[in-house]
């Protein structure tokens, strides 16, 4: 099948999933609305659409790797609910809609964030995989959330006497958006039975995407406009926030997103069956200007 | 064994096993010493030594509930560090000590709590308990933690406009303290591989034990001082938030927490073995002076 149609297909499919979540009629409907509201606030479900796609060509059964799919993408919402807080980068526009808590309130936001969080692990635990490979599973999206993942990189990059050069930067971006990209991958695999090979092909593929993806983003804080790109720009500039695109300059900055990209490629291109979809999708990124 | 000994042996136990946490020398450790200076801030570990005890009094062992005993306590944690935020109930002061956002600062305290949540989960299903009922067991604790459990009963206590009647309060109170008490009564009795009559009892337990808990906090908010409580008192009042002590008066809430710790304790004398530290911990905490 074409890139773009299973681009498109898995991506349909994981909006239809991310749909029917949150629709209970509770009490504390304001709370699951907060979390329903940047759930389904549209973006780009590239870290679900590859947990599903790693499944899907090692043979494995796409609905039974949904919840782990969701459950990421639960986990990379919550986190941008967070990050948009006035305390952390306060932003107030995410994906062209205002930020949860300027719709919600901040306390809210907070709470929406945190039940995110929960419901990622519960829902995770509820899919139909082997009960040793499911505990493995979660078990590795907990630890690519926590302090050794996701929130280790918030936590370098918001700090002001972090390491910034190249090296310092990797770090930053293999914890904040690696981890999370990675975890992506991985359960997909696991989700399929893949091979010891599989996962270590899997892991090497999301970090190398992610340090593209991350690359890609800085270089857009810089050159895009805000119409383009659905949230505010130039943030990392007004935070005087060093990144690859202002301290190795735009171009040097565009030439390792490509290095990055063809290291992604490589992971996979001999260790799965069918990976177009996984080479279109690292290129697609290296170059998307939104 | 006492009572007593029970407590302070299990209570020991725990602690020393929470100083073990977040140790390591990271790039990432202003973040790791956050979330130890709350988890390592002196709470009564109620939570976690009901996972032990219900697991122990089972014939359960010990060790291997000690990670879910942990996890519960983080979870609980977060919460607080959360609950504590400015944006939240705006507290400067917890267990005697200056909440977390008040040291580390509110960014970092948000990310401590995140990553303290995610810890909880990644620890859990480190337990060597049988991947299956472990599975239960974390996914057990994932929905007490989100939207269907203790956020979601933050919610109703934070919204303006929720049902404060006697029921309404009794809603949010099995909600936001409810939940997660129940929780780790619950997987104690997992981790031990319980009977569902030893299950459900453990449910009731919890969930009486925590409403005669969350009525006890009430009224200690309106009578006792903070010295003895370690932590800002009236602030119930000061939000004007209606409680059972303040719509009911200090007498009948008094009354009421004396009928929910009897329900506590009729849910587990015939139920378990050796009930007689459950038995007095219910006594214990009705008349608790902080």
């Amino acid at each position: 099948m074409e890139p773009d149609r299973v681009l498109s297909d898995l991506r349909a499919y994981v909006d239809a999933e991310l749909e029917k979540l949150f629709t209970a009629d509770v009490p504390y409907k304001r709370l699951t609305d907060a979390m329903r509201y940047s759930l389904l606030a549209g973006g780009k479900r590239i870290r679900p659409i590859l947990t599903l796609r790693f499944c899907q060509i090692l043979g494995g059964d796409v609905s039974a790797a949904m919840p782990l799919a969701l459950a990421v993408e639960m986990i990379h919402t919550y986190s941008l609910i967070h990050d948009d807080l006035p305390c952390m980068d306060n932003d107030a526009l995410r994906r062209g809609k205002p930020t949860n808590h300027v719709v919600f309130g901040e306390g809210r936001a907070t709470v929406a964030g945190d039940a995110l969080q929960s419901a990622a692990f519960e829902l995770a635990l509820s899919a139909p995989v082997g009960p040793d490979r499911l505990v493995k599973a979660v078990a590795y999206l907990a630890r690519a959330a926590g302090a050794a993942g996701m929130c280790g990189g918030q936590e370098l990059d918001t700090a002001e006497d972090s390491d910034r050069s190249p090296e310092g930067l990797t770090l930053i971006n293999d914890l904040k958006t690696g981890a999370l990209l990675r975890a992506a991958c991985v359960l997909g695999v696991l989700a399929a039975g893949g091979t010891d090979r599989q996962l270590a092909a899997a892991e090497d593929y999301g970090t190398h995407l992610a340090r593209a993806f991350q690359i890609r983003d800085d270089i857009l804080d810089i050159t895009a406009t805000e119409a383009a790109l659905g949230k505010s720009v130039g943030s990392d500039a007004a935070n005087e926030k060093p990144t690859f695109a202002s301290i190795l300059g735009v171009e040097a900055a565009e030439r390792k997103v490509l290095e990055e990209t063809e290291a992604a490629k490589a992971a996979v291109r001999e260790t799965f069956p069918d990976p177009d979809f996984l080479l279109a999708l690292a290129d697609h990124l290296a170059v998307r200007e939104k």
